[in-house]
């Protein structure tokens, strides 16, 4: 247990989870407005704000061959992680650069587009932090930004196990800053953030798993995280669950992936500001 | 408020929300399959189970000029409006005919694609009702269903009413021997219905409101439901709330919609089943 508690980020299970991820189903709402943008600019400058293992923005930068991709993370560890995966994709219109979303190291309208993915969930700021991403956008250009809304977070079949894990995780988000309703909040959130109702594209998009190797790549990852990560730690610290409880979330995971009925969606708020 | 409770339902306030809908905002995920089953069968049959007033079957049949449509639903009188609808939009190809989804008066393998949207979630048993589905469909058809998933809606700015509104609407689903969480138990149905793991594909959509008409209409028929709908009897009957509750709800509604940062939500599970 101690072990996988100090893995790296890069290959903790929960990386190995948002490695899924590509700019096809975690940003499809920006790729059709990328496809409108090209055509006026094919050199678009595109940031992508906490990009983690870079997984999304590897994608945005094949979907832009002519444009260049600037993706940052406040962790510079697994902005490495991110740079070998770009290197063995063969993507060369990419570079890395390690940045405070809060604090972003370019001048202003530096960007055609800037975009972010479950990023401002985990923030005590998110206004902020969108002031920020628009301050280096150009006039004219775009700020995406997608964010899940935990609450809406569906399991099946049910378990106590389960709906115990889904409350401790929530609470955990909203222990360390962040919010287990962005979604639904991110729409005011940009609205707080000084830009117009008539600037902003609104949609929700899904994030789900029901295939067996997704459900069993999560469902590990999960177990994983209370029997032995991060999670554990700060869940009995802060006293979100017993160590009974925890073995009962692990159990109950373990044995949810494999029943063929098993599926986990949650809900996505979608958000284009038009500059 | 009795006036409105003797309301039919084509005129309902309920009826008008539902007359929103269309292939393309609800059906997305059969629009995709339908093209390529029009490749090998232009004149694909295609039943419409549960159409209600129709918009969905209307869209549908656009979508396949050359083929056929049937509209049915348990109830005659909405059908009359679905008949208005298709004739003042001058679509030929579809006909219409009451009918009970357990016991569908059509021979076996009538239809190359049967459908139906937020119909199952109504049924004490949705699995039975699927096996009727399946047995008018041809083999090497296809049945698509889409389901909605009441417990993941989310409405922001919160506000108590519309909480309890919330659950409300869940519980008078329930004791009306539906689902609220019918979204996510899909797959369990379909599962249920004797159908293969490897003939589902199964996918996650969402409906939402944020557009300040799309919000109105809405707020203004739950507003209507609660202050003299049927839902009004219904509610005071089980003591699922008290007169002030309900008028708790109708106030937060009122007041919901023209919030700048006003936005509703539901996730979707959809199905499309490869008989």
């Amino acid at each position: 247990m101690e072990q996988s508690s100090k893995k790296s980020d890069a290959t903790a299970p929960q990386a190995i989870h948002h490695e899924l991820r590509t700019a096809e189903n975690s940003a499809a709402y920006l790729l059709r407005k990328l496809e409108t943008a090209k055509q006026s600019n094919p050199k678009l400058a595109l940031l992508d704000v906490g990009a983690g293992s870079g997984t999304i923005s590897v994608t945005l930068a094949k979907a832009i061959p002519e444009g260049r991709v600037v993706a940052s993370d406040v962790k510079q560890d697994i902005l490495v992680r991110a740079q070998a995966i770009a290197e063995s994709e063969g993507i060369k219109n990419i570079e890395f650069q390690q940045a405070d979303v809060y604090k972003l190291p370019f001048a202003d309208g530096s960007f055609d587009v800037t975009h972010c993915h479950q990023v401002l969930c985990h923030l005590k700021a998110p206004s902020d932090a969108l002031r920020e991403m628009i301050r280096v956008t150009k006039p004219g250009g775009l700020v995406a930004v997608r964010e899940g809304d935990l609450e809406t977070e569906c399991i099946w079949p049910e378990a106590p196990g389960l709906l115990k894990f889904h409350n401790m995780a929530a609470n955990f988000m909203q222990l360390s800053g962040g919010s287990p309703k962005a979604g639904r909040q991110l729409l005011s959130w940009v609205l707080n953030a000084g830009v117009r109702r008539d600037q902003i594209t609104m949609t929700f998009g899904t994030w789900y798993y029901n295939s067996e190797d997704e459900k069993r790549t999560w469902a590990q990852a999960m177990s994983e995280l209370v029997r032995g990560g991060r999670m554990r730690g700060v869940a009995l610290d802060a006293k979100l669950a017993t160590e009974d409880e925890l073995e009962e979330m692990a159990r109950d995971w373990d044995e949810w992936w494999a029943k063929e009925d098993a599926s986990l969606a949650m809900m996505q708020g979608e958000v284009v500001i038009q500059l």
